[in-house]
């Protein structure tokens, strides 16, 4: 399959995910989002849990590219990633959050599901966990554990997550939530100004 | 309806979504957790959105008469208030906080259910809020912004139930961040003692 019609049938299970929800969604469903028949999709993905552990690892892949950075100042880096994180969410399609939700509901039942949302919380505490650690040891940070820090914001962003879904909440305003305890931990403000 | 009932109908309505979940769930299903007949459960709740309504209002309300306690120490407070919390998640089925979590991810399409989750934001905010609140007054804790202190607790409790969900984390390991966070906001530490 080529790269194309792969990006084409992940944008298709996003909007169908979003429309009919988990359990609703259907290879069907998904072929009537793209150009792609339903026989195509069945020929690459066997099951709607291959096909969604792909639509989870290509959500992945994608935030991690976007994290992506030359080693540069680590406040930088903090305030890079609470901008991919908190764009992410308010850009995408307003029922995304709402179909993510659904998915990490099933993780209990999908090892699949699981094994990609365990990958997601790991690269989020790899980047915050050694943004701190660069950011202590250049003295731009005051003393903490680098690895509690990222624990600590990865957990709000979970938060943020249900918040939205749940409550109808804007996850700005749990950003502002994590921007005061991190300014508490670390002695510094996410997006105050870096002298270059 | 007597009072029995009710309660008989609460237990067999959770009992029922942790082994079908939202989808599948069923006025018959639940019938059959319990010795109320499924007319008589449609006698009381029409749809299946007033039962579940009725099931997070009966949730809150246990949630609620758990944590009334006379005015005591606010410290005392705080420490109980995360008892209960992080006691709760770990004592019920284990299937529980997945259904819970189905309920959630469903609250953007039903207005009741986002109002019993918003209502049940609003007693852990005032919790910890009137616990910080009364501790900075007392001179137990350090200064610090109460609303935004609750806010802090209230979703990293959020965070703890997704991440018990979708990672399959032990809901303790969030309180330990909790504790920590909470020690440096307010210069004490949940569970330490407090002379009387």
């Amino acid at each position: 399959m080529s790269s194309e019609s792969t990006a084409e049938i992940m944008a298709a299970t996003g909007r169908a995910l979003c429309e009919h929800g988990y359990a609703d969604l259907t290879m069907q469903r998904i072929a009537d989002e793209s150009s792609v028949t339903s026989a195509a999709i069945h020929y690459h993905f066997d099951t709607k849990e291959e096909l969604l552990n792909a639509f989870l690892d290509d959500l992945l892949d994608r935030f991690e590219s976007r994290l992506a950075c030359e080693a540069r100042d680590p406040r930088d880096r903090l305030t890079d990633f609470l901008d991919a994180v908190f764009e992410e969410s308010s850009s995408d399609h307003d029922d995304f959050p709402v179909a993510l939700m659904e998915l990490k509901a099933q993780a209990p039942y999908h090892d699949l599901f699981r094994e990609r949302f365990v990958e997601l919380d790991e690269v989020v505490c790899d980047v915050v966990g050694t943004a701190v650690r660069d950011g202590i040891e250049d003295g731009h940070f005051d003393d903490a554990d680098p690895d509690e820090v990222a624990r600590l914001v990865a957990t709000m962003i979970n938060g943020a997550h249900v918040r939205s879904v749940a409550l109808g909440e804007r996850t700005d305003r749990t950003r502002e939530t994590i921007e005061g305890t991190l300014a508490l931990h670390l002695g510094w403000t996410p997006g105050s100004e870096v002298a270059a």
